[in-house]
């Protein structure tokens, strides 16, 4: 029954569910402590995921807080809310004390602000509750507010052999020693080694003459998306971070930054799909309304908008009817034409290659929406011939259709560049903001040149 | 003018390439080492991306291979193609030769077929050559190709003054030590410790009295999706692979993890974006025109779809010509309706958070549209009461609209969960596709649901 955790997936099975039920429906804590040790405190934090509240609060409270903090940090948000709603203030500061200052500073800060300054006095390690105090006052999305405290350090006067004993101190209580940060005797950050270099090198050498006097930083200000892409550019697993002083504050891992990677991915691809908010498949249908119906109210105030427009051309209804057919096709491809664009260039931005001036980029969106609206219009056209319609209704509207191509692809190319230029993330202008201006833009402009052609 | 990179960001300067191109016209090698060697590999990198292909081949060929290994692999994957056409068999090789086995399998499997093996001939390191040729094998997208053969492995049998002393032979090949594996004398994986538990041994210890014996391992057929979701889940920096024998064959660091979620997350946002292939803001017309164009011709032939349905109810023009105004709205409505839908269930999918039956999925999914059309419903008869419309028009296309959203609320649910369930990568269900087949099934239900409550 029992899964082996090495070498195989962990997988969540119904019956694993229903044993630890079972375990805390008779308070069986001796089978309960032995079958949730087994697993590693993520698939702890799966399997509370499942259970009753109550059933959660049960577990969290009976297994030891050293393993608890961690099952705490890797639950669901919603449910690690919950299920910290249930403990007091002295029961979270205990799970608090056995966390790294970086999680422990999260936890904290999703508790409601009242319960914040109790728990915080509860914490009886001065040290770390100075340092979680420290980390509570950066601002969201720096830096500073994904460091930890928990760093190896130590000076360039000292020996390998020196280093080496002190190291043996200060390791302890960091989970994973990635660098060796090297500071002068003012703090301030001056080069690294890693524990392999120390191992390498003889007991006597002084430390700055191992050390690697290039050393990457961020500044603790910096945001969150400067420093995930400084870490994935240059290949870095942790990174110090300092004050304008160049004094060593923290550092930050990589495994918090794939978090953030992966959250900024979810961000964007939600926001292009017309999804505020993060929201999951397993949310409530309020959560989920709340985050679908604002984008649906937009595209419905274009989608009238549209309406409007059409109903000024109704006169034409009887004279050119076949208009009319054609404005979801029209409506779609301006949509679809500039949900690519700005795709493109949101991405582009992103990832800092969007190059060349201006003008060049003009040119170059013309040129494409050119080639892909001419082939369009030519199958508009074959499509006319086929069902017989009259050859100047399909030259118009294919001509037309290919000119809403062209302006829809440079309202997704330009939009969102203009948003960044004035500092605000282009990632807004994908998805239903862009779809639902390129549908009215497109059946106005689709009305207004057919009419030129036609001549009504 | 030279930037200091240690702790300050590096940046790409039209001033910097000029100096550099300027090197490179006068052939002033000794400035152009100079400048260059100020720089990060992923910086020089980022420069040459800029330069044009002679002079970028001229200061590849310049550079030590030590550094223009690291360089060539940072480069854009256009360019690097381009530049290693420019160099020789044997030139490569020796780019080759500087490479761990990962990035080195990879440089060659980028080659033309024939050259490949012309490469490969020609690295001098018999067990480099073996590594590199035992990494091609394995498919694209599994462990087994993105694992490195450089580790640091120990046998469970030696002492921890022993190991240290091996393992400052074996690390000095290992860029970065994560863990160090520990196998028994049938080369088998059974457990694992980190450099830091080594140092804070005693040195007579036996590593089998110190190693942790649960260790996370990946199969080299896994695929790396799963590596990403274990490695993200657990936290790891390196995750040893091994065969169905559980032999140590190599290993996996978070950074080219890391570099493969950017990927994922890159093309499943271009794919809802109705972009096929991997392009970039800076490619080519041609490039950029392949990947547009498909989709677009898609949404031209659902268009024309929703051009022929229309036609087939041009007899009521006359009598209820409102019912046409609203086509672009009903489309519009149906696509971003989809979207949404089929974005979250897309996303539930890769996080493992789509549980539950298909039943109460459904009702869920009903029960969230039911909703959003309902106020959105209301927004158009309150709509239709402003304009003047008939009161039965309004009525007819308010309820139209809300069963229009019904169902592409559940067309947007269901078909990723059927893809997927049919082995299927359900991200090609979200943008185009969706956008499209729920145009054209909105606009039919829109004037079959309307023309029953109207009498047409």
């Amino acid at each position: 029954m029992i899964l082996e955790r090495e070498n195989s997936q962990f997988e969540l099975t119904d019956e694993l569910i229903e044993q630890v039920e079972l375990c805390v429906e008779n308070k069986d804590d001796k089978e309960l402590k032995r079958v949730l040790n087994e697993f590693h405190f993520a698939d702890v934090a799966e399997i509370l995921d499942e259970l009753d509240l109550e059933d959660s609060v049960y577990v969290i409270k009976l297994l030891d807080s050293e393993i608890t903090s961690e099952i705490l940090m890797e639950l669901d948000e919603d449910i690690r809310e919950k299920v910290l709603k249930n403990l007091s203030a002295k029961e979270i500061a205990e799970e608090v004390e056995e966390l790294d200052t970086d999680d422990a500073a999260d936890m904290i800060a999703e508790l409601p602000e009242n319960r914040q300054a109790e728990v915080i006095s509860k914490i009886e390690d001065e040290e770390h509750r100075d340092e979680i105090t420290e980390l509570l006052a950066y601002e969201e999305d720096t830096a500073g507010s994904l460091m930890a405290k928990e760093l190896v350090k130590v000076y360039e006067t000292w020996t390998v052999g020196g280093c080496l004993r002190r190291i043996r101190g200060q390791a302890k209580e960091v989970t994973r020693v990635h660098s060796i940060y090297v500071v002068n005797k003012e703090e301030k950050l001056i080069g690294r080694l890693s524990l392999k270099d120390l191992i390498v090198a003889k007991s006597d050498q002084k430390i700055s003459d191992i050390s690697k006097d290039t050393v990457d930083s961020v500044n603790v200000n910096d945001d969150l998306e400067v420093v995930a892409k400084v870490m994935a550019k240059y290949d870095l697993e942790a990174i110090p971070v300092v004050d304008d002083n160049q004094t060593l504050l923290g550092r930050i891992t990589i495994d918090d930054i794939v978090d953030v990677l992966k959250e900024e991915a979810e961000k964007d691809y939600q926001m292009a799909a017309g999804l505020t908010g993060d929201v999951e498949a397993d949310d409530s249908i309020l959560e989920l309304t709340r985050a679908r119906l604002p984008w649906l109210v937009l595209g419905l105030f274009g989608g009238l908008g549209s309406v409007f427009i059409m109903k000024g051309y109704e006169n034409i209804m009887e004279t050119v009817p076949s208009l009319f057919f054609y404005t979801p096709l029209i409506a779609a491809m301006a949509g679809n034409v500039g949900v690519q664009s700005s795709a493109i260039i949101v991405q582009g931005i992103a990832n800092d290659n969007v190059k060349g001036s201006m003008g060049s980029r003009l040119l170059k969106e013309v040129g494409l929406s050119l080639i892909n609206g001419f082939v369009l219009a030519l199958l508009v056209i074959l499509f006319g011939f086929i069902i017989g319609q009259d050859t100047t209704e399909s030259l118009a509207i294919a001509v037309s259709m290919m000119s809403v191509i062209v302006v829809a692809a440079l309202v997704g190319t330009f939009v969102p560049i203009i948003l960044d230029k004035r500092g605000i993330d282009p990632a807004i202008a994908t998805g239903p903001f862009i779809t639902t201006s390129n549908d009215i833009l497109g059946i106005y402009l689709f009305f207004v040149l057919s009419g030129l052609i036609i001549g009504f």
